[in-house]
Parts: structure tokens; sequence; C-alpha cells
């Protein structure tokens, strides 16, 4: 056992150490490993952490057919203009898919295929929306680890999944398109105050302008004072017009964050996030576990024949699973 | 303190025994002790359990305005007629508000504000829908007690909200309007397989055959042999017309339930569910506590100048929730 440990130890150093020196096909693997729970890449992660904090994350969001994965593209050239590294994770909630290999991806990958400054992803979720935050967040700590200084993490859709995803990123940038109604459904769904940057893609087309006085007005009823008042950037993903402005408005918010001290705060607030929510997924498993007992089945049955109440039994699993092994317990 | 204690107990005992003999006002007095928290609600719903168990709880949800009010109106005046005593726990996960005094109960109450025999209660959230979910589920079991025969779980909206909620219900009964595009959403949304009946309300207006056409297309894709195939009941909430229907609908799924042996499996599922849920809020309301503890803050630091992982962490502190009291811990 201690030899086999020892030789997965030198296996994770050497994982390690070609992920810093900016290995792509490592960082491929080493995402897997997270994605199917292989325990190497915990390991790996205890290994890198202290070289993480570094990149700058972030969060591109929109509904399909927003244009996010052009006006990516856009944004992977221009910063490989300035010399940046930049990875990309293209998180689909609902694609059960994994490894990077859905179509459009490909394309994208094989246009940078020999500039090794730049790493694209797809991350897939199983079904589980939890895991796939847990995945993407740790992806990105792989290529932080690995030198990428802007981590672009592109989500699908318009909801409830992104705001989760959404909470790794340092800025949230939110992609609209005229003549969609996306603006109502932002605003009805309270993502307005997740977005630090609204972009207006396909802004060549009619009902720009509009798009562009709705996002004020909802902006004007949002925003209080000293705040970061998020700037609407007009993009054309086809032509690449607005990503110089795009970019811009990115470093802006960095810009502003740090200045008021928020940059830290947001991380550490996202830190907290992410421990509580490992905790309680494990917690979970646990107690589904124990949900399967024997012993927890008949106090289903008990608690059907109205011999115990749902909160008595309650009680006396919560007093199991926190270890004081006390049972029952009065009113 | 024995002194008080005994003098509680007489209380909740002299509580029950008026809630036995159906008095509505402490009925509405023993509901507001369980929104508020108040420890003699848990009590007293204690003493009631085994009385529990016999009310048919009907969950009745749709989009505002698509009349289910006026539903549960006329399904009241049809129950009474048969001398059946029916409770109504009116649910608005966007309403701040408790009490049961919006404009429309209010007027709703004074038509049965005679009748002992009809209870309606409005329940609101106060931002949390855990709460909600749990304060309901309590509540009916109250009217259960007091010998409410069938309790109508109304709520608002089309979403996960309502699937929490209808979680607690025997049947479920989706009410549609033609025209209103709900059919749609109701698809999208997955709720679908959460409905027992469809119910096309304001049948008397333009497009109603073109809405049940489109629920029976969506329920020929949806169900598989042998199992319940939800009928589609128009109704006319103005006139009356089809409640009849309506409740030969929601008896026809009972009995299927009932003699299918689903009856039972499903109120097990309802109480492993509900104790899954106090278990999980009991255990984040102490895990947030910790987190707020000079220990957790000081381990948050740690995290941000990366000298400990987020896992790490998280499997410190889940050691010591769990009872375990061990720290660190290998890779």
């Amino acid at each position: 056992m201690t030899r086999f440990r020892e030789h997965g130890e030198d296996e994770i150093r050497q994982w390690a150490d070609q992920i810093k020196n900016g290995d792509n096909r490592m960082i491929a693997r080493a995402i897997s490993c997270l994605e199917s729970g292989d325990s190497r890449g915990e390991a790996l992660l205890e290994k890198l952490y202290p070289r993480t904090g570094q990149a700058f994350l972030v969060g591109l969001t929109g509904a399909p057919g927003a244009g996010k994965s052009t006006l990516t593209d856009r944004l992977i050239t221009h910063l490989r203009g300035e010399g940046c590294k930049v990875g990309v994770l293209a998180v689909d909630p609902t694609s059960p898919f994994t490894g990077g290999a859905i179509l459009g991806d490909r394309v994208r990958m094989g246009r940078h295929a020999l500039d090794s400054g730049v790493f694209i992803r797809s991350m897939g979720s199983r079904g589980n929306l939890g895991g796939l935050a847990r995945a993407t967040r740790e992806a990105a700590r792989i290529l932080d680890a690995a030198g990428f200084e802007v981590i672009v993490i592109e989500t699908v859709g318009v909801g409830q999944s992104e705001v989760e995803i959404m909470h790794l990123a340092d800025t949230v940038a939110l992609v609209l398109t005229p003549g969609s109604g996306d603006a109502v459904q932002v605003f009805k769904a309270g993502i307005m105050e997740t977005a630090d940057l609204f972009i207006v893609n396909k802004a060549e087309r009619a009902g720009a302008a509009r798009l562009v006085r709705d996002i004020e007005e909802m902006l004007s009823l949002a925003k209080g004072e000293g705040e970061w008042i998020p700037p609407i950037i007009r993009t054309e993903g086809k032509t690449g017009r607005g990503t110089d402005e795009l970019w811009g408005g990115l470093q802006k918010h960095r810009r502003f964050l740090r200045e008021k001290g928020q940059w830290e705060e947001r991380r550490r607030t996202h830190l907290q996030r992410e421990v509580q929510t490992i905790i309680e997924e494990t917690m979970r498993a646990h107690l589904l576990q124990e949900m399967n007992s024997p012993s927890f089945r008949k106090d289903l049955d008990r608690m059907q024949i109205r011999q115990e109440s749902p909160r008595r039994v309650a009680r006396k699993w919560l007093n199991r699973l926190l270890g004081g092994g006390e049972e029952g317990g009065g009113t």
C-alpha cells in the first residue's frame, strides 16, 4: 500500500509539473479526472492550489444563439494579440456530454489547435448541476495554475443554473440580442443583479438601440449610489466590432473591484460558498445512504401508521448524523 | 420551570381538543404558531399526528389568473352539498403576506364565514420557500386532524416552487386556460409529470379545443402502459359547469392510486422527503452558524492566501459537524 501511495504521489507531482509548464494535454487529462471523480484529480488540485488565484475569471452568459462563442473567439484573438494566455470553459447544463467534442467546439478548438496559449473545453452536466459547478470551478483552477491569465466561463441559457455557475466568476457579462425578448426574461429572473456588464451583441440588427434603452431603464431602477454601474457594450460578433470595448469594460470592472476592495471580498464570498456547497453535498450523500437503511425503513413504517411524527424522526436521525447518538427527546 | 411546562402541556391538550372539535378559530391560531415558529405549534402537531392521514389532499396549481380560486369555490359548494368538510390553503410564494387577509380571500372567507365546515387560509412565504412548504404541510395536518375531509392546496404560478409544494398532495390538478401559452410553458418546465389531472378552465373561450389537443399530444408522448392517464377536464369557473366532472376526476384518481397500491407508496415518499427536508434545513442552519465563527473566518483567510484548499477546509468542518472531531487528513 505504501509503495502504491508513493508511486501515486510521484505521479501527481509529475502531473503538477507538466501543468505548471502549460502542457495542454495534461490539463485536459486533469479536468477529466475531476469530472469523473478520479481521486488523482483531488490530489492534483491540492498540490496546485497554492499557485492559483492569479487568473481573471470572466463569466459570459446568455440565451442559446446569443453569439457567446463567436464573441469568445473574438476575445481570444484580441487577447492573444496582447500575448495573454486564454482558457475557455463552455458550460452547458442541458448537455449530458463532457469532453469538449461538441461540433462547434471542435471547430473552435481546431482553429487554435496549434496555439498552446489557448485552451478550450466543454463541460456538460450529467444531470447533476452541483457537480457541474464544482467541476467547472476546479477546471478553472487547473487552468489558473497552468498560467492562463484570463479564463472565460461560457454558460448557456438564462436561469437559476447560470446564476449558480456565475458565482465563481470575478466579472459576469450578460449577452443579449435585439428582438429576442431577452431583456424582459432577464429582468423577471432577477439576473440583473448578477451582471457586471451588459453586451448587446448583433448590434448591427434593428432593435439594438431599443434594447440598449430597455437595459438603461432597468439599470436606473436597480442600482444605488457609489455602486458599479454596468456598462452596456455593443458588439458585432460577425465583424469583431466592439471587441476592444468589451475587453476594456471587463478590465474596467476588475479595476473598480480592486480599488473598492471588493475584489478580495467577492472571492472570499465565493470560497465560503464553495466550502458550504461541498459540505452540504457530502452531507446529503451521507443522509441518503442512511435513509436507505432498514432502520430508517422501520421509521417510515412507524410514521405511516402514525406512531411517530416526521419531526421526531428527523430529530432522531439528525442526532445520529451529528454524532450525538441520543434518540428521541421531548417536544 | 416544571410548573410552567405542565401548564404548557395542559394548554396544548386543550388546544388539541378544540381542534378535534373543529374549532376554526383555534385552527387559525395553531397555523399562525406553525408559521411563526412558536414551539406550541410543534407540540400541538406532535399531539395531533396520530389523528392525521385521513384527509384527501388535492393540489391545484396554475398561472396567476387561471381561475384557481373560482374553481376552488365551485368545488367547495359542490362538496358542501355532499356534506363534506373542506379546507383550503392558498399558497403564494411571491407574497410576503401571511394570515389570510388578502382581499380576494377575504371575500371568499366572508362567503363561508358562517359555515364551520369550510376553512380558508392564505399562506405567504417570507422569502423562504422551504419554510412555506413546511408550514403548508403542517397546516394541512392541523386541518386533517380537525376532520376536514378534502384539503385543497392552491399554488400560484408554474415553476419549481409549485413542484416543491405539490410534493405534499395526494392528487395534483393543473389548471390551464385557452390562449395563454401555458401548455408550452408547462411542457418546458417539466411539470407534465407532476400533474394527475389537467383542467382546461374558461373552456367557453376560443382556443379551448386547441388547448385540449395540445395536452393530449403531450400526454401521448409522456405516459407509458398501465400507468394513470391524466384526464383532461373542461371547466367554466364562471358558470360552475364541469365542477362535477372535476370532483369525479379527483375521486377517480384517488381510487386508481388505492387500487394500484400507489396511495400509500406516494405518501411514504412524501414522508421520506419531509424528513429529509427537515434534516437538511436544520443542518444548513447549523452549518451557517458554524461558518460565522472566528475559527471559520480564520480558515477563510488561509484559503484566500492559498495556504489551505476549499476541499480540505470542507473536510475539516464536515468532520467537526459529524462529531468525529478529527481535523486534517490526507489527500
